[in-house]
């Protein structure tokens, strides 16, 4: 069976993405968590993931002798493994736009990513004031966001119609949105719902906040939960 | 016919490798040249993107009416076009590891891609020493790259055997280690050779050096040419 290897639910972005698209294309896996810490070389997370990736890093996936790491690549290697699955929407035209902003998703948005990171369990919303108000490049970042959810086929639908590894890719930012409580469109706000009621995305919410673990390095706002 | 928009070949990493994957699987395209300038919205460069790509960057992709960016996205888009000619390597699992080490690429090597950007026309070598000793995230950066140049099934092999795709998103590294000099042991040296004796990368190199345009947003260590 593959085997996932991840990190806390509550701060990994880069975890959540491929745990939501085995879920929600209901494809069995392992789960393996591998607490975080404060990512030292001789502390626990370093010495776990390193036996198994040689980036030092999760997500990653095994399959027998295979590891396959980066969110990406494992969304990719999926999709492969399940053809009749359409991860990727069908049509050869949209999966390339797909992918462009999943790309675009994956190299891109350093403000955003820098300046809010995941906690979901955190209100930041006070803090997304003043950065908001601070930061064009955060808005410019979210601006782009906005645009790129509002070429999606219809208010109520994914980003390509049927749920997609797309929306796997932006759905951590909507956790993000979420928490800064930055100011979003009506539009965005409704793919920000559409994506919320996914049952995957309701467990992974759910979990994230059961972990109850405070993680220093991940928590730029606060000094406690 | 594909047509491709790039920036300046002396500067453009991102550029780079769609172009190389074009060139050296001999895929029939049109180049598009836009200049870098200083990236203000008012300037010629985003004035001839944004009405081509979206994200208002190099390098795009427009086949008829679909347009394709992102260096990745555009990658895997011609790997579709092209089935038959195994732009990533025809093994499942090889092609899972190729992806995943791409994928790193695209959206890791922090240190790496800000302290010593691609340069190919600059003698950088005196910054490279002192960059060298300052930066440990560099040497790591560095450290993780040869590991994985080492796992090449030869030692004048590609990554893969044959050239890939992969081979094209570490080849704009191989022209930052160059112009930095940055330390690289035998085996990586001899990567570096290989790739070297690409007629398409020999190209490039060629075309950049005799762009004699020097953009002050990606020269941090010169004054002048
Ligand atoms: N591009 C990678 C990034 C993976 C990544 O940075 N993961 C973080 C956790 S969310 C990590 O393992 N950090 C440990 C470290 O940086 O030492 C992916 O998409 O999987
Ligand atoms: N992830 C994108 C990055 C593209 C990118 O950043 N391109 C640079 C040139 S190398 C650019 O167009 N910069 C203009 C800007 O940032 O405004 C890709 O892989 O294509």
């Amino acid at each position: 069976m593959l085997e996932l290897f991840i990190g806390n639910k509550n701060y990994s972005t880069w975890s959540m993405r491929p745990w939501l698209v085995l879920k929600a294309f209901d494809i069995p896996f392992q789960e393996h968590f591998i607490a975080f810490d404060d990512f030292h070389l001789d502390r626990p997370f370093k010495q776990s993931i390193l036996k198994i990736n040689p980036t030092g890093k999760v997500p990653a996936v095994v399959n027998g002798d295979l590891v396959v790491w980066d969110s990406l690549a494992i969304c990719e290697y999926l999709a492969e493994l399940y053809p009749d699955k359409t991860l990727w929407p069908s049509d050869l035209q949209l999966r390339a736009q797909a992918r462009s902003i999943s790309a675009e998703m994956h190299s891109g948005f350093q403000m955003l990513r820098q300046l809010c990171p995941m906690n979901i369990e955190a209100d930041l919303s006070t803090v997304g004031i003043k950065l908001w108000d601070e930061h064009q490049g955060l808005r410019d970042d979210v601006a782009r966001i906005e645009q790129i959810w509002a070429k999606r086929p219809s208010g109520e639908s994914f980003l390509f119609g049927d749920f997609s590894i797309a929306d796997a890719f932006y759905i951590p930012v909507v956790m993000r949105f979420i928490s800064f409580q930055l100011p979003v469109s009506a539009s965005g706000q409704a793919y920000m719902e559409t994506v919320l009621k996914l049952e995957s995305v309701q467990q992974w919410i759910e979990q994230a906040k059961q972990e109850h673990q405070f993680v220093p390095v991940d928590e730029p706002y606060r000094k406690a939960p």
